[in-house]
């Protein structure tokens, strides 16, 4: 059994990576947690599960796997993709589904502290996905797990009520990342996957959690390079330009997106996230030009290249891309893709990955 | 495969009439959509779903036509009635359920456009039934719904993912209109049904949705004829006027319930819609005298005529009618109504109609 | 059939015992509904539920109790404990669930009067638990159900929509007392149960309602004392006090924790429930010293004795009591004991009990 014998206080002032050695795979929070083997594996699980769900006898099989399971999605900030792909994910593996979408409507607004309210909410369920404001939520509601007396068996264990992230405060976002891999594997199904591969990340490159998560996951690949366009107020920040140092992987910075629009096997795309910002009345302001996807652009793009976007967007991409027909705009697919990455992380977690694939 | 080959700006231009030929029975968003027909399956299919409900095994049977279907109840305006019953009736025919009632908690709140959310939606969902306060929202969310690349599979095809409209702007309920006719339909059951009927339709007729849908239905029956009971400033606008000029539909107008309460078949009272005015503090004004529902009434209404109400009310009807115990009083059973009738129309998009009435 | 026929203006004028001859076992609003049989067969009931949910086919035979029936969780007051461990409950009975926890998303927003608002609830759902802020809203509710035509089939009868009070204004909660004995129990299995136990009720005792609603319970149990801590303006209101005097249940009042910290068999804290003062901005003020419970406490309780928390807590318990590991430190258990009590209780209420006990 899993024993935490670390004061939180002291667990939180951790690095991420030596967090790893108590998280284990008891949870979901650092795309940093992932090696290439977990990677595929996840891919070929979705991939599984997709099929699967085609034939009735298939989709009932899913609906069997975790019917006796609760899950509570605990989203404090505002969602949409993820809180319904989770939501959408569960519901395929037959769980029970609550959720907690406004700290009004918890005890939180009487005063309880998140420690005391993760606790609660593992008094009744067998798995916490969370999306909070606070960097160090989903590493708090871990270490509350690990300590907390209630177990779920998975397995042959007694283990720890699993925590996924789903977006913690403005530094990670690993099932996005891991959705980004399971869409950009699929766009190079039929050019040998991510090895190799010229990737270029734009916009707000900052505050984006979801380019920070996937730039940690490219350690897994062999000789991609990532290209990171961005005006210069919201480059990449200094940890993971660190962090590709030191793994060797090899980046440069633009500061357009036509310098680059040519070469590169995909395009990932961001929004500029002023929610962080005080936004001024009267709305957000228009995206810098440079960074911004035009539909002349689909011409200047490689025939093999794709376009990816975690979404929600604004303006950073011109409508007409949206209905352009064009298969190498992959971000509505990115999105469907995520609700099966999703199946197959709560499948693994719960290890019924196995029984899936012997289907 | 059904392809909409027309910019969205340019469909919405188009008359509600002219969109219905895009809209074919893909969707549900305009109570100009149904011939007699239609209404009368509606009616015969509501009646089957809740009497096979009534048996365990008739049950589980409806909870087993749709168990792989997620439904999404994205609604943006207040609801209890139709909200709770299109939940129901999901739960009934044995959907999954998600839903969205608050833009705050979704990327609308950063800067995502209706479009991309709905896009969004179909991703992960096999219907979406919608409220919300913008008179195009229903028609936006099918045009998207009809360029989005996913599909659902319904009966042989591959088709759009269904939109249903459960209220929109202040112009259209047509799930409203349809359970409305259930209900005059079953008070009419021994006198010959809807045709040749006399319906006073009261209160706030200009900007009620309700009696709009419900006057569209009566190109539908013979021999209908319309009372308008209204203050001047609340009387039905031009365009329903219109329409029931070229269909040949009597009508006359009034300004007080008591000029026609002993002669009509049925009663069709509405709240004072407010919300769309600014609605001074201290509450809401009391409602016209002229058109409030008073218990003295019930001894003057013909003992065969219905009392219905889309409901909420507040004061248009006075208390002492509710409890009154006298079986012309509907409109509670009319709510219930509704949940069947919902089962029956999310039956009958998806095509397992048939499958229900042969059991 | 039952049938009530009484004003509903003078049935909320009744004393709740009075109250009690209409409401039966049709709906579960006051602690005092409960005889000591009661109490211990909702006791036996949860133990066998959490029994039998331990293996997949007692989890199965659970779930198809109550496949069929629809719960509307209605909570307009913040809850996290309760709201989640009644939605599991239902979910692990097999039943649908829906929730309204807003109401500005509700007709009421409309102006629609909560009697109506519970009318139409009733038209959709087969049983309703609600947290609300008004004392009287429980009663409103039942009362609604006992008048409306509208009956659910339960065993041979057709009922009234079951009410299930979760939390009403400051006076009830009666489920959260029958949880409370459930862990007093369980924490008492080998002392001979709460007969003759000696229980402190610390902090807020005004205005908790777990604290009235636990007072009500304790005349089912022979030699029961009760100590009452509490500084001078949070001690127990004279309603409680005269009922314990009209029942012969010895009672003190003191206003430290210390002063009977070593002699007690159980401690049941409470938070100052200052949600219904005006809270200063700038928060909570502190609790009293007097009335915390100190880690150092731990050591001066009897072996035999345990220590509740209804929960949440803010700071009336040291945070390092919660992760001391002392098996008398029993609130986080008695988390997980509400649940199951929920579940007994649901079942109780639909009569599937003796099925379950059969198993």
């Amino acid at each position: 059994m899993p024993v935490i014998d670390i004061l939180l206080s002291d667990f939180l002032k951790l690095s991420e990576v030596d967090k790893l050695s108590y998280i284990k795979d008891y949870a979901l929070l650092y795309a940093q947690q992932f090696s290439r083997k977990d990677l595929d594996d996840y891919c070929i699980l979705a991939d599984k599960c997709r099929a699967l769900f085609k034939s009735t006898e298939g989709a009932q099989k899913l609906a069997g796997l975790l019917s006796n399971r609760i899950a509570l999605n605990f989203f404090v900030q505002p969602s949409s993709r993820t809180f319904l792909s989770f939501s959408a994910a569960q519901a395929i593996l037959g769980m029970k589904r609550m959720s907690l979408r406004d700290l009004n409507i918890s005890s939180i607004s009487k005063g309880e502290s998140l420690e005391d309210s993760i606790r609660t909410f593992l008094s009744y369920v067998d798995l916490v996905v969370m999306r909070h404001f606070d960097n160090d939520a989903a590493a708090i509601a871990f270490w509350v797990a690990a300590k907390a007396a209630r177990r779920v068996s998975i397995g042959d264990e007694e283990r720890p009520i699993p925590i996924i992230s789903g977006g913690s405060g403005n530094l990670h976002h690993p099932t996005q990342a891991l959705l980004d891999i399971y869409t950009l594997g699929k766009s190079f199904n039929e050019s040998g996957g991510i090895d190799g591969k010229k990737i270029m990340l734009v916009g707000d490159l900052k505050r984006g959690r979801t380019v920070r998560s996937l730039s940690y996951l490219m350690k897994n690949y062999n000789n991609v390079e990532l290209i990171f366009a961005a005006p210069d107020q919201f480059q990449m920040k200094d940890d993971i330009i660190k962090f590709l140092d030191s793994h060797k992987i090899p980046y440069s910075k633009i500061d357009s997106i036509r310098d680059a629009i040519d070469s590169v096997d995909a395009i990932y795309m961001t929004r500029v996230q002023d929610e962080w910002d005080k936004v001024e009345k009267g709305g957000h302001p228009p995206t810098n030009d440079n960074v911004i996807f035009k539909k002349e652009y689909l011409k200047l793009m490689k025939p093999t290249a794709c376009l990816l976007h975690p979404l929600p967007k604004r303006d950073e991409i011109e409508i007409e891309v949206d209905y352009a027909d064009d298969p190498r705009v992959v971000y509505w697919r990115q999105e469907r893709n995520g609700m099966w990455m999703r199946v197959a992380i709560i499948a693994t977690i719960f290890q019924c990955d196995q029984k899936i694939l012997d289907s």
